[in-house]
């Protein structure tokens, strides 16, 4: 096992006393990421128990996804609506396996007003008749409005997308990975037949792949579930795997074929081309603000967070820097007038998007509260570089230290070019670490030794060590169940592109290909 | 009184045998509205008590608004975030004028979990320690996230916005007007001084009509409400109020001058300038699906629904017509190219939009399908109209039949400026008729026949009478109750921009100016 630490280290940090994020990932990567999330001043935990509030620069980082995520879906023919919060109890109940999946964390609401009790304290009064669940997905409250929207098979196929909050009940919850609400989309489609519902499927799935790579920067393995992790009440389910800097598993986004079950459940039903009756075939997807989690996993350091160009709401921060009041305004107007200039710029179809912080603080305290949110790109500007009208420029993809004096206008001419160099950048860094860390294992030894072998920092409270064992496997449920109580290590999915048959080291069975086992999140 | 019909009727359809919404406006008012949202697709009741779907050409019209709003709301200085949908109990009762306004109509959480009891059915399980209400409106959830937020007078002002749904539970609940979940903004601001936070509350108010009049082409008076109108907890309630075409005010938005109570109530305090703890000033604003309800009443007529071009979806439809298969192929191929040369047109900062409906139905149910949907612009192309390169257009604020043939070119250069001219007729149209339905009244007795005589239909379920009245108003809560139990006629608002002093007709007093008294929704 390679003992070195996750590779995306930048080289010139690495012993230096300074880091920003207490600890480092190698010390406590649990805590690293709370650190991360705390110093880019992303989220922070509510009152409310395993809700947390997602904070402006959080925020802003959400609605660049879905901006890109909803022209995806517009440009794939999908329409937005919105559906009602609450699902009546006995809708829940319609699709068996369905309830018997969301039925142990859910929000249920029995009461529709507050009275004040002979304590002198509120308590909940008025008795719903039927209680309501808010909803943990919507498949059945959206299944009963396209009961009524389906009539013919001139109505299908039905794309509908919605943005919604949903809750589930978690007990143990971490930041945008598992809260009990949280923000997402969720597509919903109808088709007539099971062909035309397959390929939608896998269209979104592609979607998502292409999202997770050339706008997250996270390469991803597309893949589908076994039957033990499938989504309660589908046909089959699809996913995308991202490697984490811990070696684990991030499922990043699902789609689900959920054959005719919901159409049975709601009664989505029309008449064909000969005038008979058939139960529709649906679809859902979904992709949440859990994505913030795993793109904070695959690209922040020991400073902080890293953000991908492409989905940054700020590329570049210009830094005034000046001793005295005769050079401060010179040297923010100065900085105001490169801001325009780059402004100018085009990156990812659209205005390069700059920040002049005119703040009265420290110049270093400044510099480094911009490199703990990840923004791109820092210039830093005193009166020396107006001199030789060129500009002190750091890269969030390099050491803080790493810094170079550039000519103004080379800068701002390549401005987009280097945006697109550390978007490029990110993703090849985070591929070759999934590289390093995806074994392929072909004895039952090797993978119980990969995954309980720490490799570095033995003492740290979570081990760093294994990472993706590529595996045969014959599928029997017991197995898996046997592997993940030893080892915590799952199927995290069955690869599209499928490797040759083989032999499962498990049960010596025939398997039609390896698999992806892994920690997950 | 006048007994004309509202006067966006078009002329040419007065009398005629087809309307597309039966019952016309003046028929039944309220069924009309039910009618107009059902036959241009917009919405629909579910299984789900007082709440709705959403549906695509709806919330289509919802995306625009909130794109534009929110841009608005950034230019103004302000940044989203996103806090929990649960309110914990305790929270609601930290300030005593707020959990009396809200108490009585809220959805609450009492358990966390489903079992299936001996019946075989499910029901509720894991009882919460503390019951949570669904946020009705967030400002003690928010409050509670700014006490942290705000330390010392450099974190000020904090100007927050958040898009999100809140559950009233309304016992009487009309699509879009008043459901029991609905989405919203609210934005929340926290001030150093009682200046900065009066000034931001108007501001905000601005901003909400300036959206009205120049995005919904719907003209709104500004004013402050009555304290018996007030949001509960708010030291002053700011509103923008609009004429509907059943002469009844809708309220459209409302921003709230909080004072100290709910930073008080949360602990909102900071440190000043000379390092003394004050409680911040605070404010809220918010405008919401309700909107889309407004717009529907204001400019939609007996054939449905009227979109003002700036925030329609599609601006304009493009009809081939044929009959034979040979000219299908040709009337399409020159409808797509029409469609691509009006696409290369901007109109209000947008590439103008278009529809060509190829869907294989009978011409004219295509056109009263996009009659009823309020496309601003319809054209009609067929063998005879390429003969001539000519377009045959249809104007969404003009009869249906009133249509004419345009030379290609000039309507494609021209698209642009007869989509402002809509827009600009729209809202003229719409203050003509709110002019024409305002009355100054100085007498009691006037003030009670204006309110009770039916102007017309008086057979009609709902006979329209009255409008706005000018009155002046000494500001006796006792007079206002009176009022509103003889007439059901409410002080929608005290206006900004006030008329002279004089005397009430209710009590003989002096007051300081007119208010605008009317039935409201």
């Amino acid at each position: 096992m390679s003992s070195k630490p996750p590779s995306n280290v930048p080289a010139s940090a690495k012993g230096a006393a300074k880091t920003a994020i207490t600890p480092t990932r190698e010390e406590n990567y649990a805590e690293w990421y709370q650190q991360v999330i705390r110093a880019a001043d992303l989220a922070e935990n509510s009152a409310v128990r395993g809700c947390m509030v997602i904070k402006p620069w959080g925020y802003a980082l959400w609605e660049n996804m879905q901006r890109v995520l909803d022209d995806m879906f517009k440009a794939t023919g999908h329409q937005n609506a919105y559906f009602p919060l609450f699902i009546p109890l006995s809708f829940m109940q319609k699709e068996a396996a369905h309830v018997e999946g969301f039925a142990k964390e859910c929000a249920v609401v029995t009461h529709h007003r507050l009275e004040t009790g002979p304590d002198g304290l509120l308590r909940p009064a008025g008795e719903l008749e039927e209680p309501l669940i808010v909803r943990p997905t919507s498949e059945t409250i959206i299944g009963d409005a396209f009961s009524r929207w389906v009539q013919s098979y001139r109505d299908l196929p039905l794309l509908i997308n919605q943005w919604a909050n949903v809750v589930r009940w978690e007990m143990r919850t971490r930041m945008f990975l598992r809260t009990s609400e949280f923000l997402w989309q969720e597509g919903h489609t109808a088709h007539a037949t099971r062909e035309e519902a397959v390929e939608e499927t896998m269209r979104m799935l592609d979607v998502y792949a292409t999202f997770a790579e050339q706008w997250m920067a996270v390469p991803v393995i597309r893949g589908e579930k076994t039957a033990h992790e499938r989504f309660p009440g589908a046909e089959q389910t699809f996913c995308i795997e991202a490697m984490m800097q811990d070696r684990k598993a991030l499922q990043a986004g699902t789609s689900h074929f959920l054959g005719q079950n919901f159409a049975k459940a709601s009664g989505i039903e029309f008449l064909d081309q000969n005038g008979q009756h058939q139960h529709a075939w649906t679809t859902s997807w979904g992709m949440s603000t859990r994505l913030i989690g795993g793109l904070l996993m695959t690209h922040s350091d020991d400073d902080g967070l890293v953000l991908p160009p492409k989905l940054a709401s700020v590329h570049v921060v210009i830094l005034p820097i000046y001793r005295s009041d005769d050079d401060r305004a010179r040297v923010i107007e100065y900085c105001r007038s490169v801001a325009a200039e780059l402004r100018a710029q085009r990156f990812s179809d659209c205005a390069v998007s700059v920040v002049v912080d005119e703040r009265d603080e420290r110049g270093g305290d400044k510099v480094w509260n911009w490199i703990k949110k990840g923004v791109p790109l820092r210039i830093e500007v005193g009166p020396r570089d107006i001199e030789k009208d060129a500009l002190f420029v750091g890269r969030r993809d390099r050491a803080p230290k790493d810094k170079q004096s550039i000519a103004r206008g080379e800068f701002v001419a390549g401005v987009g070019a280097t945006l697109q160099a550390i978007q490029d950048g990110l993703f090849a860094r985070a591929l070759a670490y999934r590289q390093q860390y995806t074994r392929t294992i072909d004895t039952k030894e090797e993978f119980y030794e990969y995954f309980t072998a720490p490799a570095h920092a033995e003492n740290a409270p979570t081990p760093i060590h294994g990472g993706f064992a590529m595996t045969h496997f014959s599928g029997e449920v017991q197995v898996e169940e046997r592997i993940k109580s030893d080892l915590g290590v799952t199927v995290r999915c069955i690869p599209l592109d499928k490797s040759e048959p083989g032999v499962c080291p498990f049960t010596g069975k025939p398997s039609f290909q390896r698999v992806v086992w892994a920690k997950s999140y």
